[in-house]
């Protein structure tokens, strides 16, 4: 079983914006054993929209397409969907139902424009969207089951896990092609390949490759067969990575730092408290992504000017004078303070040069400090950070939360 | 004259790694005045991307691919060429001369794997890859002239620049391409649609576009002739949208909200405190990305547990009880506690229920409370966002963001 994906707006053809959305239907798609085959852009033009599903659909079994559902009048999928059909454009009763019940909870009138989302190709079927004006479209066109979803984020993601993703799982072969990630922070990209030499050679039933971010190293297990077989593949292929490359590993598939240090802290009863400079509240930003750590995180100070350092967190303007903000004693005065002020378990700190200024040929751009407080005492170290501002603080966070994961799990 | 760009890789088809040459390819494809029509991601699959490659010379005048000239097994991009071209396979003298001269500049030996990157299909150009092994790829198919470039992100740009663009610009028309952003926040899709709808129908000189992420609703103004005609179609195009969506607008191009922020601030000279709870740090790591703010962001406390609030806001507990923490009054008290310990001219507090738990019907998921203090007094305002977890979080961010930008701007 094969599919294609489909991501249709102007702003994905010429560039101006990167689409994301392509990767993450391919990513759930495959998951269910199915094949992608193909991913398309497509200009919001219901000619070449509508060639190009009738072209999908006499190749592959699913075609997932998302964007191009809005109410303005670039907007055509619909349109492309209806002319590959030959069918007319008609209002759906439970489409309409649906924008009333929206507009209605919102205490709002339904705008004209947005009646034009009601509208589905006679014979197709709309999909419940949770979060928004526009539902989604299940048709069926030559051999392929086809599902046109909105391009905006969290309703394309509710409408795909909600109501396509089962269908497709339904429909779903005997042989399955999975993946199984096995994450990592804190080697480098050639290191883990030396490690994992002779699991990347060739003729092996499981394929392996290695994609890397921000510090993340992330190591993919391919296999693929009959499920329990591509399964207990997979189980063995990540158990050997896990045991080549040891505390690195935080985690599995979509895991995240974060997460992982979430679990870390509910498992532990911890509680902790942040003191972030060139981060900017990034560390704290991640962690209150994970749902349920009110408990746990019980304040972060984003201490961004001097002052705040001084007054907020208590660290001595003298240690400031002679050391300057990035340094060990200022990292370590400020995880301190502000284990102190919150009553926190642990403590942690980041202060660093993010660039593009700021940078001496003692304290280029991309040397950071960390500090991390708990009843035993303070331990701070240093890192210098590859990358522009954003990355450097990107990286930045995920070696704070790093550090974190190793004192919790008692690796360091 | 028209392109279609070929992104070619398992990763990329399967989700695995998000594809980012793709958009960047056809932005400087489309600056040249040249419309691309499609981008199509491809597996390593020398069948499905020769077939890829016939199809795409049938249609446009223009393909360029990328990825799968590597020297490794899965690498199938000149294979695909081969045999859409019904051409063998053959050593090319230049391709070799490059492999040897590139080798012996780094006083290493040719390796066996590396000599399938000197094979071109027979009656192709090599292109010049001053940054690695592969040689670009530069053939005539149909109508078309395709080019192949390898995935590496430098050494696709450089042979894009060096060798790809100068050869389109040659071919391609007097006339141009371009695309001028209006950003906005704040308005409804629908109601921006109702606002431009004159200036969206067909048959005008600029043709005009929206995409929305976040509650940001972007307006592209696509233009095309000569160059001259198009930057005056795009100034008075950009004008005209801006005069129908006023305040609404925070900037053009890639202008960014915090960025919007930042440069109030600045004119300003004004200094800013923040009290987040559930954006966790996301707004000060909004402002924090924007260099250059610590004069500006005096401090930000994520006061995610309840003590915080109470404990370094000095939000009365009685009033937490009574109201719970997502409430008008807790809000205004935590804008008023930021601004007074950090001594700021602005404070900024948000607080409400990102979900999944938590909602109740009287405060449902989403539910946010916004308050913002300064020497005339406090403003609050409640705004029930759309969206998971991640996406009223980063809602709320942008709503607190505007809210300073209005207040800054004088507009509220």
């Amino acid at each position: 079983m094969n599919a294609v994906v489909f991501s249709i707006g102007t702003e994905l053809v010429r560039g101006l914006r990167r689409d994301t959305h392509a990767a993450d239907i391919a990513r759930a798609v495959t998951a269910l054993g199915i094949d992608v085959v193909r991913h398309e852009t497509l200009d919001d033009d219901a000619v070449a929209v509508a060639a190009a599903f009738r072209r999908a659909a006499g190749e592959a079994d699913a075609v997932i397409a998302t964007g191009g559902l809005g109410p303005t009048r670039d907007d055509c999928t619909r349109h492309g969907l209806a002319r590959a059909m030959d069918a007319a454009l008609a209002e759906h009763p439970d489409a309409v139902a649906h924008l009333e019940a929206w507009a209605e909870g919102r205490g709002r009138s339904v705008g004209a424009s947005n009646r034009v989302q009601t509208l589905l190709p006679e014979g197709t079927e709309p999909l419940p969207n949770p979060l928004g004006t526009a539902v989604g479209i299940a048709a069926r066109l030559g051999r392929a089951q086809v599902f046109c979803l909105p391009g905006v984020p969290g309703e394309m993601r509710a409408i795909l896990t909600g109501s396509v993703l089962p269908r497709l799982r339904q429909a779903a072969p005997g042989r399955v092609t999975r993946v199984r990630t096995v994450r990592t922070f804190g080697l480098a990209e050639s290191e883990v390949g030396e490690r994992l030499a002779d699991l990347m050679a060739a003729g092996r039933p499981t394929r392996l490759g290695t994609a890397c971010h921000a510090g993340v190293i992330d190591v993919h297990v391919h296999a693929s067969g009959p499920p329990e077989e591509v399964d207990r593949l997979l189980d063995s292929g990540a158990a050997a990575v896990r045991e080549r490359l040891g505390g690195a590993v935080f985690g599995e598939g979509e895991q995240t730092m974060e997460a992982t240090v979430a679990d870390l802290l509910r498992e532990a009863g911890a509680t902790v408290a942040l003191a972030e400079s060139c981060t900017g509240g990034l560390v704290a930003a991640k962690l209150v992504a994970v749902s349920g750590m009110s408990e746990h995180l019980l304040e972060a100070v984003v201490a961004y000017g001097n002052t705040s350092k001084v007054q907020t967190l208590g660290v001595p303007e003298s240690l400031m004078a002679e050391h300057g903000a990035v340094s060990e004693p200022v990292a370590r005065a400020m995880a301190e303070g502000a284990r102190d002020r919150a009553g926190a378990d642990l403590a942690l700190a980041v202060t660093g040069i993010a660039g593009p200024g700021g940078g001496t040929p003692e304290k280029p751009v991309g040397t950071v400090w960390f500090a991390l407080a708990d009843e035993g005492g303070t331990e701070a170290v240093c890192e210098c950070l590859p990358g522009d501002r954003a990355l450097v603080r990107e990286r930045a966070a995920l070696y704070a939360l790093n550090l974190l994961r190793l004192r919790l799990s008692g690796m360091e």
